[in-house]
């Protein structure tokens, strides 16, 4: 894309006026495929090699249809038909989501698959990266992931929890595992680890190589979206903290095989979720030993109160964050004594990628 | 509605031509509530007492949009800020796949959670019945579903398959339990069972009412939809056997703590489903003993080789199906001294209202 264009193309954004990348389709590299996250059996959505996304849908009345991905509303073209074509710039490495837009209504996709994430199930779109390998699903053991219902006196409801098991909990009956607690973000669900996170896929390869020690994964909904908008100062830790220290905790350890002491338990999170693991860790320092904050919160060493029992601070996030607050932040902790780990994803921002490979970097240095 | 309307619906019906429910306004009872398959926090769809779907979605600049349910398409009307809204005629009870036509583009409703069925993930909605209690969320101990991977050679890949475990099964380890192979019908997968199917919550539910014994149900992808369209005559069984019973029955019997004779084995299906589960118990009776066929397939007393290894043939389906042949064919194999046992599931058809009352029934005549 030339100069001109990219004036173009900012100048139409600028004025609220979508930009059409159609015209700009002498420079789109031609190599689209269908991607791992479509609807079985759909040729579209797309990505090319540029990490483009195309899609296309029939609208034969429509007058106007837009690709809605990262914030910006791309036009897309009707042919004869009444098919609809169009392309977005390319996306940076890893899952986004994204929805159509047809004569003003916003709605998924239908050729992908669906996603929870800012705050609803909807589209979601992989863009291939050099190190999607770490959860490709491959000829490995494979730990499974459970669906349970726990009982929560304190909200009155019966809980839905994702429990990932590592390879071979079904057979060794005599093993115990130590457990990590995983939170997902604002307006995301306690699906998101599993689905668009791969938390089980990354474990299983991690666990295949010899790179982790064999834990259990818990996932539950941290609560995160029952705030008001813009309350997140307003964000009260105590019924999450209740739920899940209080009531997920005993369970997990009453039917899984667990380590159920401190130093055999983590709890990490991924932004809003961080803020989450920041302040329960904090509060009950009795329960965790190793933390990991994805893409939000960060310890000041004076805020760790005991630092003879937290064994690992981890902190990350992408390289279009913030990275040098997490790499400050985590060296104050190290003079001060305190084991910590700051990771940084090259080339990705605020979205899964990030935590997938967050995941990934944490995961190798637990309950060692 | 009278007469006059219905002839008017049915001619436009006839003619091709969308009828428009917004005629009948005056008729419709005002008491729709969201339902129980909503996205978190949408208000719509809603379903009132009469089992009418009500819809709304914002599309300001569209023409037409239409609620396109049980194969009517019914047209919304637009109000002065864009907002669409419209309603179906009443529904059968249970579950239905449905989805949203704007401006020609056919799109899941944003509103509800989407469900496998129809061959894509799609909208899907659950009209309340006088029986619905069967799979509600209960304080009762709950079983889990694991998410499991197995290793397939015959298809050279990992595949999934949802494994529900009856609660008490992680505590009581010394305890080997029986287990159903439960098949979804064609254009469903793996999921349909537990998602809408509910299989999960109906076991919890028997079991916590002493109804049925406990046991483990496996679901896998019944490969229903990979035959060629109109070519149910050409599916060929010996793919899907072989990962059934050559790949999976082993994984589940060396990963589960199961009882792992012919005696303790189940299979059972829906639709395209019942078919397979009719073709592989008779070319493996060796492996299953008790049989399941919901919707689809039927027996013959002569195609049941060695009536001495098979202790229950359950036959059944809708009452808006083909209740008597269901009951004929079943007074014909009881005749030849068969256990059989027809059930017909009361103001439903094809669909999976029905396939939960069946295994609703299904399950407490099993292991006993």
């Amino acid at each position: 894309m030339n100069k001109k264009r990219i004036v173009i193309a900012l100048l139409s954004l600028a004025m609220g006026v979508s930009y059409s990348w159609a015209q700009t389709a002498s420079s789109i590299v031609e190599d689209f495929k269908p991607t791992p996250v479509n609807q079985p059996g759909s040729q579209f959505p797309q990505v090319n090699s540029e990490g483009r996304v195309r899609t296309q849908i029939l609208a034969p009345e429509a007058k106007r249809v837009q690709l809605d991905i990262g914030a910006v509303k791309y036009d897309m073209v009707k042919d004869a038909n009444g098919l609809w074509t169009g392309e977005s710039a390319p996306q940076d490495v890893g899952f986004h989501y994204y929805q159509l837009n047809i004569d003003g209504a916003s709605v998924p996709d239908p050729g992908s698959l669906f996603f929870f994430g800012a705050c609803r199930w909807g589209s979601g779109i992989e863009i291939p990266s050099n190190d999607q390998d770490m959860f490709a699903v491959k000829d490995v053991p494979h730990g499974h992931v459970h669906e349970v219902l726990f009982p929560s006196k304190s909200t009155n409801t019966s809980r839905r929890a994702f429990i990932y098991t590592p390879p071979g909990y079904e057979k060794e009956t005599s093993k115990r595992y130590p457990v990590l607690y995983l939170q997902h973000g604002y307006c995301e669900n306690e699906y998101s680890w599993p689905n668009q996170g791969r938390a089980n896929l990354i474990m299983d390869n991690l666990i295949a190589e010899g790179k982790a020690k064999p834990f259990i994964i818990v996932m539950t909904y941290g609560m995160t979206n029952d705030i008001s908008f813009g309350g997140l100062r307003n964000f009260d830790i105590k019924p999450f903290q209740t739920v899940l220290v209080d009531e997920l905790i005993p369970y997990v350890d009453s039917n899984f095989r667990t380590l159920a002491d401190q130093k055999n338990r983590a709890m990490a999170g991924l932004s809003m979720g961080s803020m989450e693991t920041k302040s329960i860790t904090t509060n009950r320092p009795e329960v965790f030993s190793y933390i990991g904050l994805f893409s939000g919160a960060m310890f000041n060493p004076e805020e760790v109160k005991d630092k003879s029992t937290v064994k690992l601070i981890f902190q990350s996030c992408g390289s279009k964050e913030r990275p040098d607050g997490v790499k400050q932040s985590t060296e104050a902790l190290k003079k001060a004594g305190i084991n910590a780990v700051s990771y940084v994803s090259e080339g990705t921002a605020h979205e899964f990628h990030t935590w997938r490979r967050s995941l990934h970097q944490f995961a190798q240095l637990l309950f060692k």
